[in-house]
């Protein structure tokens, strides 16, 4: 009864990326759920709607109409955070009172012409022009902005509000929170170790296998060791990458091809449209693109909100918020089930 | 249009005690809103549900009888994510792959017997009760842990599954992330500055006066400078207190008038039972009792999740996740929303 065994007893698992820690408690499985139940995503979203203001050939707020597109379409968010004109606070401010400038661009990238197409049901072709056109965005916008920030809200759970498949594109003139962490632990790792951090990582779970969920001779997407919500993974290339415009042709094709098997996974696992928040984190760029970045290595985080069905969520709330993050299950157990899963589609299944 | 306006122009404000920085852009208030809508809290709760297992006299999961209780009803938590017992996953690991040994006591606290109140609608004799019983267990559980953490989850939307007013305690033997970072940035603070970051806090919010949401003579409720949740606040007495336990009989008397002041507002905001989580933030205790602890200052975390009416909350989504965190109105704007709300219930008013 003393051996530990991750399954039966709760630990703390360390994660290199942000250095803090996250309380794994996988015997909590067990107890019942009596709480909030969420409405299931979507399934029956209609082709065209005239009234979707992502749809081609419509009219957004703005007034604008939008060009009757048939790959990938990018327009400037009609009701940006971040805008490129803003005045600065001023300095000589106390230290409790600290302000700073905030400037950039927020954009918004349809990802396909329908509405009722997701990036696991889209030909691998059509998922390499959206990789190609975040390729380019990186190259233009981070030729002066230090963070551009590509993520996606996907589902109503993750406070997308709108179904027709999309991404944001957010660029900004600062070092976002989450990359700065990044940034230091990964540049602290390679000083101590010689190698980049994410790098050592690969290499790791690539020989360990058991939090792997799909690999190609170029990709590797796991569990990581230090998961916090329950079926988030890391989505990245074997090859020291600093970022996505640095991709080869035929790893774009690789990353297409590993981004709709997970994806098909993810919906898989409680056959619905899979409820996620993702975005890419790669080397910074600007003012940093002159700098030695070889500590970074570009990757990809996906955090999926659900932890035992398509209604039921983890939720990050009072312990979490004000001690620390805390998970139900083993992100061996998480990718195990991942992993085991048809990487055929429930939707275009015959039968 | 181009003198600097925190209203109108996006800025990045600083966190003193997490050492990051939240994105404001307040015009994006005007953006309308197409996505999720929640369920609005239940508003006719039983005072007695002979199926409710947090009731007095009813039985539990473990199949223990709950008493016949009058006031505060302590348990320990029949599903605990952490237990006083487990074993060590050993030591000689990778660095990334690093595990720890947690373990810990999780207890459940009642308010009241009955179901159908919340803090701001019991007496104030009752409200000092669960003060008394919160500094009792931080005394206790604090003799041997490093940290025991309060919180309440309150409302289903913060994955509250109970409607019975109740909190959570646990505690570990390690300190969490949460306070580790707050301990960290209070020390260096105070080593720089000679005064406790938050004393120091209250006494510039306590003449500036417009993030001031209630204040007593001991007591403060702010919406911080910092704010990341749209309504959220910091509730902090004036004199140095280090501790929960450490607070005088006049002082929790204090304490249950702001609670009840503040939740009321909260309450009459969107009249309904506002939902958020909450917890208490004080010196670490076990090991650390011995160790000079004066940066600290006793606070309690507001967070709660709505923005614009009872059923449409914030999301912390994407940029959030990934990047940084991100509000829609000014701290400032929240502060006077709540200043001027009634301090008399919506459910108790007449008429
Ligand atoms: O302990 P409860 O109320 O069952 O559970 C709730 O609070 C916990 C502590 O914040 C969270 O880990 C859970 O996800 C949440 O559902
Ligand atoms: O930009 P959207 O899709 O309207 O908004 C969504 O994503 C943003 C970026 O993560 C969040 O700030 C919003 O709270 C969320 O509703």
């Amino acid at each position: 009864t003393h051996t530990f065994g991750p399954v039966l007893h709760q630990h703390l698992r360390y994660n290199p990326l942000r250095d803090t820690w996250v309380l794994v408690s996988a015997h909590r499985m067990k107890r019942p759920w009596a709480g909030q139940v969420e409405k299931p995503p979507e399934e029956h979203v209609p082709r065209h709607d005239p009234h979707n203001p992502l749809c081609p050939g419509n009219t957004r707020a703005n007034g604008e109409i939008n060009p009757d597109y048939d790959s990938t379409f990018l327009f400037e968010n009609d009701f940006p955070a971040l805008q490129p004109d803003a005045p600065d606070p001023g300095s000589g401010q106390h230290p409790l009172f600290q302000s700073r400038a905030a400037r950039g661009v927020c954009k918004v990238m349809c990802f396909h012409p329908w509405s009722d197409v997701t990036l696991p049901l889209m030909k691998k072709e059509e998922v390499v022009k959206v990789i190609d056109k975040w390729a380019e965005l990186v190259e233009e916008l981070g030729s002066t902005y230090p963070w551009v920030q590509i993520f996606e809200n996907k589902g109503a759970m993750m406070g997308c509000s709108n179904p027709h498949p999309h991404c944001q594109v957010w660029a900004s003139n600062f070092l976002p929170n989450e990359p700065a962490l990044s940034d230091r632990c990964q540049r602290a790792f390679h000083q101590k170790h010689g190698e980049p951090l994410l790098l050592q990582y690969a290499k790791q779970e690539a020989e360990k296998k058991e939090r792997v969920v799909v690999e190609t001779s170029d990709w590797l997407a796991v569990v990581p060791y230090w998961a916090t919500w329950p079926y988030q993974t890391l989505l990245l290339p074997r090859r020291h990458v600093l970022r996505i415009n640095d991709l080869t042709a035929e790893e774009r094709e690789g990353l297409a091809d590993i981004m709709r098997r997970l994806l098909t996974k993810y919906d898989n696992l409680f056959e619905i449209s899979f409820p996620y928040s993702m975005g890419w984190h790669g080397a910074p760029t600007g003012p940093h693109l002159t700098e030695d970045n070889s500590h970074w290595q570009l990757h990809a985080h996906y955090y999926p909100p659900l932890l035992r069905s398509a209604t039921v969520k983890k939720f990050m709330v009072g312990y979490e918020m004000l001690a620390q993050e805390q998970r139900d299950l083993t992100p061996e157990q998480a990718a195990e089930k991942l992993r085991n899963l048809s990487e055929e589609h429930y939707k275009t299944r015959d039968n």
